[in-house]
Order: structure tokens, then sequence, then C-alpha cells
């Protein structure tokens, strides 16, 4: 009897998408305004699924305090009020798409969550614009 | 060719957490402020996902009026309104989280939806938090 | 040069809609399942709105972490996973309804908010169930 | 490493339930005011959910601009303010609802994103009415 | 002590833009695609609001299960899977735009709720376009 | 008999909060992490409402596809990806704050919206931080 328990968290950052190994013509070509040089940003929304069994003594697959705690200080203090291309360091050479923070999220959460859960993220850039992971 | 129609209906109710078996101390420290005496609430929001083939006949999988009938009868009456742990007798030795509650509501639909119809449940008990179960 | 600064806060709790003097067929009567003994509860979103001036030396009317600080301190810490009619002195004697909510939710704010500052409050009991309080 | 791109776009129509083949009362008996002759309407919103490799070059598994454009060119152009039973050759003998519409768009949607890439779609026909199509 | 009170409804529309009184090449320069012969429609959400001296007695304004009743006898039942232009009397001559029916909306809702009540509407046609209207 | 038509549109930017005037220690105690040097950025939505007579030909107060065009043409063509501190002229030495962001939208959109309309602007930062102003 599994049950999948979700978080949404937030963080606000700034970012720009940009091949290093491209000049500024083929660059502007593949990511168009996503590639100004100042930078813009987004209200990112994070929601972190984890599946496994209720514990009969709790009634909880995982307390989402416990959950919430995990992703504010691991994901959360990391990226939010943040510049992710300079001032994340898994961002310095990988370009800060939605898919490669969804993939960074995973790889972070994964470590912290007990491995007898199943870890899937959600990473929401804006309301239309969204990706999701499982690490698969 | 399988197509899942989804249903959103709530309801609103008072919970408290906590188990039984353990002291107060016990209780706080693992429900923290979910666990105090006089019971707090929610607008509770619950996705019923049935998944099936086409009717050709009327293009429906399952006619969104007869699912949200069903989700009205058999859920809503119940829970809406009422205070899970006083009211709810799934609720009396079982600690209403939002897991138990979407199993159970799974439960309780499960013997209404045609069998010929998977069935899966989402239950937001916060924008924030929420849960997924679909009988596995 | 006015403008309204706006922030969102939430609280659950639960409540009952009842007259302590009124018999229980006539409380029925006008509250209908709203007045069921053992308490209901709602996921409650607060906006606060402040009026004034922006300090040229900030761009802040008033910088919204204070703000935010001050609904915390004063009513969230004070409704959030509370029994209304139970444990907040304010409705001990006066009916939880949104409007009361609301009025005292401004009368307590009224006095941590400068006066220098025009004040209203929304109140949201449900999506489709909100009240707007100016003070007036 | 398998990422899911998601965007979500909208379109106005106009459409009406109804079997041709079937009696006004019939009609009238399976899809009750859905049925009414003029015509009644509705804002939907597509997700179209991709599924591939990461292009390493890019940090997409799909622009979502170049999604967007697909979406927009072979859908919404096609259904958005017309009248899905009048205008839309699709649905001229198969009855317009939620499950048929995400069929039709994922049938149309299938041929024009690549063959490496998995594709699902999501219907909402109200925010309490949705439905998901994966084409198996 | 005024206090507004709130209610959302919703109803789904089919509807067309056009002046009778134009030709085919006006009415297309002015309302370009929303002006398309066979309809197009909407999810409608309508909230309406009502600003009074809360009753010392209930804690309302006004119940707000009255409001609902009201909105959804006068102007759900009239507009609900309809086909404005076609089905309801008061768009036979006038043009079904947001602000008309906003307007005609206040006016039936006028004549029902108690004089001492102020009344506005808010008629949301899209998540993005929607009007306000006080009677003013 | 006067409606307000109500646009909403959105763009993403990167900003920075400081007072070009202060230290670092005096900004960093005002602006907290907001004044983190590499910027940080937002989906911002900006609702734009305009309130007048209708137009009894069109039943238009104003054209929502004009009022977009003139939204998009003055305010997201300027905005949107770009960073506000470095490459908006206004923000050079104005601290964009939502406040200040609000009160240049304003100031912008008044010139080209007809002077017998009155304009008020509401612009979200996030879902819980967003402000109010109209010109007075």
């Amino acid at each position: 009897m599994k049950v999948t328990v979700c978080r949404k968290e937030h963080f606000n950052a700034a970012h720009r998408l940009y091949n290093q190994e491209w000049n500024d013509e083929r660059n502007d070509e593949v990511f168009g305004k996503c590639n100004l040089p100042n930078y813009h940003g987004h209200n990112y929304d994070l929601i972190v699924k984890v599946t496994g069994e209720i514990d009969p003594r709790t009634g909880f697959v995982m307390d989402t305090k416990v959950l919430k705690d995990i992703i504010r200080e691991h994901i959360i203090e990391k990226f939010d009020h943040h510049n992710l291309n300079l001032d994340v360091e898994e961002f310095r050479t990988l370009n800060p798409t939605a898919e490669n923070i969804a993939v960074i999220s995973w790889d972070i959460l994964r470590k912290k969550i007990p491995v007898s859960l199943e870890l899937k993220v959600v990473l929401f850039e804006t309301e239309r614009n969204f990706v999701e992971y499982t690490g698969e």
C-alpha cells in the first residue's frame, strides 16, 4: 500500500541560458531572449514527491514538515534570491534550463531522502512551462 | 485506447493528528501543532481519476456528472463540515492524515466505480501539501 | 503618490457557527451544516493591504518582510491550527464568521501598523467565499 | 536520464454533446444540458508533455518555444474561437467530449513531435473536469 | 462598520461578438475572430460582492448560501450551457461582451439583493480578461 | 454607466534592491537577501484596469486586444527577460521595488491610454506580494 506525499516549495532566482562553447550568434539563434546578457528571472515552484509505505504508528509516509525542512535546507537556501549561473556551483558549466535545475534538485534530494522512498520532482519555471524528473 | 477522466470535488473538515497509544509528550514531539487538542481544519480538494476505454456511443470513459454524484454521495456527504476524528467511523482509531484520508477515500470509491476502470485519487490538504494513491 | 502594498498569509483553523442565545432548532435553521457540533475547518487566506506614500530612500511603502512578520506574530500565531471558538478569546462570545474574523483581524492589525498607512483586509474562507473590510 | 517537458496552451471554443444516431429524448437523457441545441462553450487548457533525453549542448529535451509553436500552429489555430462540432472536420461525426478532444489533439501532435519523444496530453474542460491521454 | 461579502459562481456559455447594423467586413475589422459565425465559448466566473452592516445576531452581512442561491437561480440558470446571443433575451440585440454581461448581471441581481446592500460584480471571461461594474 | 476592463499580462525579469547612496552594511540591513549582488528574479504579473463608459456600438469600454497590444508594446517589450536595474533606463537610479515598477508602468501607460479612461495597475511580484497604484 504505497502512497505518494507531495510538498510544494518556491524560490526566486535569476538566470541566463547559453552554451559557453558557442559564439553569440549561435546562442542568440538557439536561446533567443533567454540569452540576454544581464540575466532575467523567475518565481520557481518545486514540487517534491516521495512514494512509500504508510508508517502505521504515524499515518505518514514522510512527515511533510520534515520534507519541507529538507527542501528548504538543501534546495531553497542554495537557489533562492541567487543568480543560478554565477552563485550556484552546479551551474557554473551546466546551462540552468528547467530540465537541468530539476535534475540537479533531484540529485541533491536523493542523498537526503531515505532510500526506501521513491523520489520525483516537478519544477515550474512559469505557470505554462514546467518539467518532471523521476531519476530514470 | 485508454483515457483518464478526472473530477475535482472539495470538502471542509476539522481534524487532529495523534496516536492514541502515545502519551502527550510523544504526540507533541511527532505531530507538533497538528496535535492541538481542540482541532484545526482544512479546505480539502479531492481529485478522482478513472482510466478506461472510451465508449464510442457517448465519447465518455465515464460521464463526469455520474462520477461527481458518486463522489458527492459517498465521500463529500461523509466528510464535509464534519470532524474527521469524531464524526467519521473510519477515523475513530485511524489517524486522519492526508495519506489515510486518501486511502479511505480510494477504498470507498473502489466499491462504487465499475471494476473495468482503474482508479487513482489525489488529495490536497493545502495548496502545498498533497498525496496521491493508486491502490497499489 | 500613494501605493497600496499587499501581503497574503494563510492559516488553518476549525470553527462552528452558532448563536449561543438561540436553541438548536433555530441555529440549524440559520447556520445549517456550519452549525454541526464537532466543528469543521478551513484553509483561510488573509490578504493585508496597506496604503501610503513611497519612502524615496527604500522605494517601499512598507517592507513586505516587516508586514509579513506583523501578520504572522499577531494573527497567524493566534489563529493557525487552533479552534477559533474554543481557543481564541475574541470568539468566545462572537460568532467566527468570515465577516467577524476579518473585523477582528483588522482591529488587531490596526494597532500594529503605522497610523500613517490606510489598512484593508481580505479574508478567503474558501476560494468561492471571501470578505473585505476597510474599517469604515 | 529522461526528463518530461510540459507546455500549457489554451483555446476558447463552443461545442454541444450528442449522438447523431439517437433521438432527442435519448440525447437529453444521456447528455443533459450539454446537449442544448445552440451550443455552449469553454476555456480549454491543453498541457502537452514530451519525454526524452536532455540534449547536452542546449540543456533542453525540447525547446518550449518550439513546442509552443507546434501546439499553436496545429491545435490552437484549428480549435480556438471555433465551434468544434461545425468548424472542425474531426468532430463532424465524432462527439467533441473532453476525451475525444484529447485523443484528436494527441493524434495531431504525434505526427509533429519527434518520434524519439514520448507524448502525453492533459485537457482541462473546466477547472474541475479534465482528462489525460498517453496514446496507449 | 461595513463589510463586503463576496461569492464566486461560474457558467459555461457560447457567444459571438458583432454589431447587427454593420456589414461583415466592419464586424471582422472590429471583432476579429470573436466574430466567427458559428460561435465560440468561455468558462465565465462571476464574483458578486455585497456591502453592508454585520447583523449582530448572525455575524453575517448576508448568508453566502442565500447569496449563492440568488446567483444560481437568476444568473446561472439563465446563462449556463446556453448560447448568449440566441438563448438569452437581453442579448438578442445587445452585444454579449464581458462589459454588457456584467451590466445585465448587475441589473438582474440589483432587483434580488436587499436595497440596504451595495452591489458590485466582477466577471472573468478568461483568466486574463475581466471586468468590474458597480452600477455607477 | 462606467465599467472597468482589466487585462493581465506577465514578464520575467531580474532585479536587485539597494540604495546607491548607502554602504553595503546598511543595504544588507534594509534589503536583506533582495540585495544580493548577482541579482535574483521574478515572474511578474501586471493587471491593467481602465474605467470608462461602454461604447454602445461595440459593447466595449476598450477592446482588450488593443489594451493587450499597448501593454505588450510599451511594458512587456521593455521589461521582459531583462535586468531591471541594468537594462531599464527608469531604474538606473530608482530602486526597482514592486511599488516603483507599478508607478513607472502606470506613468508609461497613462500616456498611451485615452485620457477619458481612468487607469489603475496591480503588479504581482510573487503570488503573496503585490501592489496597487491608481496615480493618486
